[in-house]
């Protein structure tokens, strides 16, 4: 079956309700959330910041990110969470554990989007999020361990709230201006927090049991191969190098061919190269040159310096850095070969965050008992799953994108995918609570 | 002898009074200009829209611009012409010759400068122009032909001045705003012009004996081969293409490399592909990528959309438009394999403008007669004279630029060859005349 059918997703749920009120012991593995409501509470949350032409802006922090917050916030409440907003301005919501001594389970998402993106980016893992306690609240299930349902603020523009949670967010990114010229510790006491006592909201290693995070795939592979889930091997590391390449720029008329230092012609070389040496070597690595400007920039003049960045991602630190040490040798020829120089800077790093090998289990487990197609595979983008990888067990669920279009109005997860999603997470925290 | 030095050039021109006033026929082959004059002519000039920094910002119009403006009209009246600016505001000196119905000889060039421009384009052979004048006057010379020597209007922005002379100014160009919201109309008023009698400015094909330009050469060939002077075979006829590739902006994380239809790539391959096809035929033609911007041009994103222009010069149309198609016919190929497409629109042509071989020839001779080294050259930049040879003869003389400089503080010419051009000019004003 290439897509479950919405209405048997929801049949299915309701059966679910036949078995617990039966006759035999409560199978809590036939449990399904109900398709239909969450598939509503995304419709419902995509009021907040609506664009005109679709999607929405619901940037972080702002008065269409406090009105999502806020109906984030009544759902939760009614699916029986105490809910509280921490010191960083993520919003917690508690269902109390029966077993002592034990830590919590955490799953969530966020709901800010970026500028003009689209419903499901976050969106689909906050609001399955507090579905699966919704579901859990009707089914009067008796978790051992607390479960924590999460809606991290501001993961659109650095993952201020997870970064918060794990204390990794530096006391000066609070206090200098933003590119709005507002410091982040006035947006956050806007959302409620209270940057003034970040340390409370800090969570030390070893302070949970796991966290398990749905989210749209942002990629092609499960809409191109037919798929219906995606099980994350981890969040792939980032190094950012900013490139520059000195030539002379000259006229373009009256200096001949064969006198010119054109900055240009070494960095279009150097793009090909980058593609073509992370294609050399197998695996998912990808690497990209996706800025480059062009100085002074007219038709007359021979590029005198181009500034471009080189982005490389990859599970594997060790294969980025290799990967970079072949393309800066090969840089230094090319720009030797147009008698130009370059110089670099790394710019910025993210480690790779390998997801848990038993978390990945039990999502398998669960994937397998929903009768659900998968693949293992990475995450291309950053979550916020990478910052509580350093804290703890960490799993992550990924359903289709249609045409693996993201951060755009046109981004498109399907309902049943949506149902589907929610349901392994259901299915993940409850193995995850019994295990 | 590599260079002139400067106090013999000085000792020949006062040797060339000696001559006029000897006892001998006057021999006006050795008559020289002052050397020390036109260069001081030109420290004087430079003070017009100096820069802190060095060189000038005298761009046309503007307050710099009519103070030199005035400063060269002060020189011309004291060199005996008859001065008035045209309706287009070209500033016009003339000296009235002793033949009946015969055509005036023209020669000068411009004073307006790019922003942050250096003190010798434009300004030499303007300077030098009059120059010529003034030794003529100083020798009681008897010009059978109207000798005009013009300082044309902005230059630098598009040969205002030039095209207006020979009635290639459409009206559209003087009512609709320039980049800065003014109409040329209104600046061409500011400067003494009179727009609304435009056709008054305006000069037939066959009105002109001859046009000849002094002009620095702009580029290294003289410099880097040690010669003296440029004659110029013609100036280049230029293409500016604009192309557009057109691929698929996306996620530079989620997107397998294979799923990739990165507008960069393609347009790298095509820089790449323009610079090999240009210099794979022999000759003096010159391609370049000099603008290329990316969208939306972020690390993170591959590159959807990238806008480029190629320009392409050489003195032959046919060849342009060879390399052109081969261009052409390559990146159709280039953006099929990367899963691109591409548009491109003709820009901007000038067609060459090629130098009267007569006129040529008579440079020649001059320059022989001087002693001085030399070479046949294209003008790979654009100037006045390309205006005027559609209405008569058109001659060029270069002077080096001491590594190609131009447009910049940092451009130079050496008084010596300041002093050098000079007298070329003269002694081609004078073989012209008497002709």
């Amino acid at each position: 079956m290439r897509r479950r059918d919405f209405l048997r997703t929801t049949a299915a749920a309701v059966s679910g309700v036949a078995l617990r009120t039966g006759t035999g012991p409560v199978d809590w593995k036939d449990w399904r959330v109900n398709g239909a409501r969450v598939n509503q509470h995304l419709t419902d949350l995509s009021r907040f910041g609506a664009n005109p032409q679709g999607g929405v802006s619901r940037v972080a922090f702002t008065e269409a990110d406090i009105g999502g917050r806020r109906f984030a916030m009544d759902l939760m409440r009614q699916s029986g969470l105490a809910v509280r907003i921490d010191a960083v301005g993520n919003i917690i919501g508690e269902r109390a554990g029966s077993a002592r001594n034990v830590l919590p389970i955490l799953f969530g998402s966020h709901i800010d989007s970026v500028p003009e993106g689209g419903n499901y980016d976050g969106d689909v893992g906050s609001m399955s999020a507090i579905e699966v306690a919704q579901t859990l609240g009707e089914r009067a299930y008796r978790n051992r361990h607390p479960l924590t349902v999460v809606i991290w603020c501001d993961e659109e523009s650095g993952l201020t709230g997870s970064r918060g949670f794990i204390g990794d967010l530096p006391p000066a990114e609070l206090t200098s201006p933003g590119r709005d010229g507002v410091p982040l510790a006035d947006k956050i006491r806007r959302i409620g927090g209270d940057p003034d006592r970040l340390a409370d909201a800090r969570h030390a290693p070893g302070s949970i049991a796991a966290y398990v995070e749905l989210h749209i795939e942002q990629g092609a592979m499960l809409d191109e191969r037919g798929l219906e889930i995606g099980i994350v091997e981890g969040i792939v590391g980032i190094h950012h190098y900013d490139v520059t390449i000195h030539g002379f720029a000259n006229h373009a008329g009256t200096t001949p061919m064969d006198r010119r230092r054109n900055a240009m012609l070494a960095a279009a070389e150097l793009t090909l190269a980058v593609d073509r040496i992370v294609r050399s070597v197998p695996g998912r690595q990808v690497g990209t040159v996706g800025r480059l400007v062009v100085h002074p920039g007219a038709p007359n003049v021979i590029p005198g310096q181009v500034d471009l960045t080189v982005e490389l991602r990859d599970l594997s630190t060790t294969t980025i850095t290799s990967l970079w040490d072949r393309i800066h040798a090969e840089a230094l020829d090319i720009v030797r070969k147009y008698d130009t120089t370059l110089d670099y800077v790394l710019q910025h790093t993210n480690d790779p965050a390998l997801s848990d090998p038993h978390v990945r289990a039990v999502i398998a487990d669960a994937v397998a008992g929903l009768n659900l197609t998968s693949q293992l595979m990475p995450s291309g983008a950053g979550h916020d799953a990478q910052d509580l990888a350093r804290i703890g067990p960490m799993g992550m669920i990924f359903v289709p994108s249609v045409k693996g279009i993201s951060h755009s109005p046109l981004e498109l997860t399907r309902p049943e995918d949506v149902t589907n999603g929610a349901n392994v997470l259901l299915q993940t925290i409850l193995r995850l609570d019994q295990r």
